[in-house]
């Protein structure tokens, strides 16, 4: 609590003006916007409306907004027009998230969006010159850069503690349950590589400075139990501009029993050493030196530094420009699996 | 000692007529084949030898073998000759072990053979003709499926308790120190992919049956401490025949500081469960159950049971065949990093 009432009291003494926050859909991580309410008293919920008419919003309002007296919209342009909020968390039907992206863009509303921020490199492309109108902010749900031992883990690469980076080991896996039929499909879903391995690819992307030169990948939709077209699991290969490379695994084979939902892991290996986060905790191994866990930063909100960053122009981790970049590597990398073949990455950012 | 007695013994009761042994080159780990000596009192070893005039072979007959008084050769075809040896345990500069492996076998004389058994498909090629005339036995220094632990998973993975193996990761990390110039050139080293990478591709094989369809890869020499064209790391991609996939990352990045030489890891996901060895233990977790330690079976010697299977024809757990097939398995992977190509695989032995 003290470290609560520690950074509301930064936040008041630093904060602008009241922030006017709506949520458009609850398919995504909303909580990542709502677990920094009590943290964030200039933010207010002004109201919560589905992204698509077959979206059930409706039990996610009763259980976690109806308290609160939140308005409840049906249509979210209605809630829009009306409330006129400065922040849009939109977390509709993973093909939705793009398009009403944009709409909020255009109308000069940030946006706090779930990952993937597009589906397809068409979509894509139109956030990307929609944003590039300069209305509003944008900033997509990938808090990997926000997680201490991961942070801990960048510095030790970034201080060169383990020299080039020229080999990463990267693991996302999750517990399966029992997904929505949104997950099934393709066309709804976007795949497991846009929505788990995304993750993975942000943290070496971010390890390697986006200096990727191609992909290659494998994916598969067998022990899927039920969920149709949704990838099970999967590998990515990353080819590194330094001529390192970069394994990433991705699945929904964790046990329901595991203590944890998800397993995150990362491996960095280079001439003077090795980096590791597992279970939370980084560790640091170099020559002459016992393994030495590394010290951690108290934890961040991804949606508290965007705030943040709408209100002081203060720099976010991830940057809209590398939250492209990410995204169109997770599309790429997709396409890599779809078609078995190597695929060149237009750019390295 | 009570074990060692124990394994003694019972070979005493199960052996056949003494064995010798010789030795021609000491650029591998014969240390596989020396460890044995008090359990195999029926292995006598005769004589030792270098695989080429370049090979300095007198430093280690002077620490390892001089007390014992086995003669010392100038050149192994005259030992041969001399000695008749029932076995030859073959371990010269890399690219010399298929050459001396067939000379061995043209003998009539069994081959516990250094990995890789062939730095080229052509090398290979001959070895399994010479092979094919059934004159002696073969066996590569690949110890992998004897290790208790791997055993363990192998034991879990094909009692179904993962399902089907879809998702399979494995680490070869080995400390570099600094290594013989043969090493540093292609042409005598054959690659790290064959060297060291070929143990991880061992396991996969071992574990998918040899169900794989194709491999892309890549690896770099950079970061390797002077060491000439020798990789100093990489990644190698499977697709496997089941539509799922592994990843095998191999690196020589582990530091001097750490408490063992290499650092063996694998695991294995499905829609059951996900089996793991690391730090020599494999771990089961699988739905409705706490993570559980599997049991191992006591050590096995790769050398003991080669000779065993010369003298009672027990099957080993990596047949002749199957060697050819990780070998061959070995060089594709090279290939495919080489050429940073799509490798299709011949046949699923």
């Amino acid at each position: 609590m003290g470290f609560l009432r520690e950074r509301r009291s930064a936040i008041v003494e630093t904060g602008g003006p009241p922030v006017k926050a709506a949520i458009i859909g609850t398919s995504g991580h909303i909580d990542l916007a709502l677990e920094v309410r009590d943290r964030l008293p200039q933010v207010t919920f002004v109201g919560i409306a589905p992204g698509s008419a077959d979206e059930d919003t409706r039990e996610f309002f009763v259980e976690q907004l109806e308290p609160s007296m939140i308005p409840f919209y049906e249509d979210y342009h209605r809630m829009l027009d009306r409330e006129k909020p400065q922040v849009a968390i939109v977390a509709p039907f993973f093909f939705l998230q793009s398009r009403i992206a944009c709409e909020c863009l255009e109308r000069g509303i940030h946006v706090f969006v779930e990952k993937p921020m597009a589906v397809s490199f068409e979509q894509l492309d139109r956030l990307r010159r929609t944003h590039a109108l300069g209305k509003a902010a944008l900033c997509p749900m990938l808090p990997s850069r926000y997680h201490p031992a991961f942070h801990s883990a960048w510095r030790a690469v970034t201080d060169g503690l383990v020299g080039e980076p020229l080999l990463i080991t990267a693991q996302k896996s999750y517990k399966l349950g029992t997904r929505h039929p949104m997950y099934t499909h393709r066309a709804t879903y976007g795949g497991t590589i846009p929505w788990v391995a995304i993750h993975g690819i942000d943290w070496i992307h971010w390890f390697c400075g986006g200096r990727i030169n191609n992909v290659s990948a494998s994916h598969t939709a067998a022990g899927n139990r039920g969920h149709g077209e949704m990838e099970s699991s999967g590998v990515c290969l990353y080819r590194l501009a330094n001529t390192g490379c970069a394994a990433l695994t991705f699945d929904y084979f964790r046990p329901g029993s595991a203590p944890t939902h998800g397993e995150d892991r990362i491996r960095i290996a280079g001439e003077k050493g090795v980096v590791e986060v597992a279970d939370g905790e980084a560790t640091l191994l170099t020559h002459g030196a016992a393994p030495r866990r590394l010290e951690k930063e108290e934890p961040l909100s991804l949606f508290q530094e965007f705030i943040r960053s709408i209100e002081e122009g203060s720099t976010m981790r991830i940057t809209a420009e590398e939250a492209f970049a990410v995204t169109d590597l997770a599309l790429r990398s997709r396409e890599a699996a779809d078609t078995r073949s190597v695929v060149a990455l237009r750019s390295a950012t």
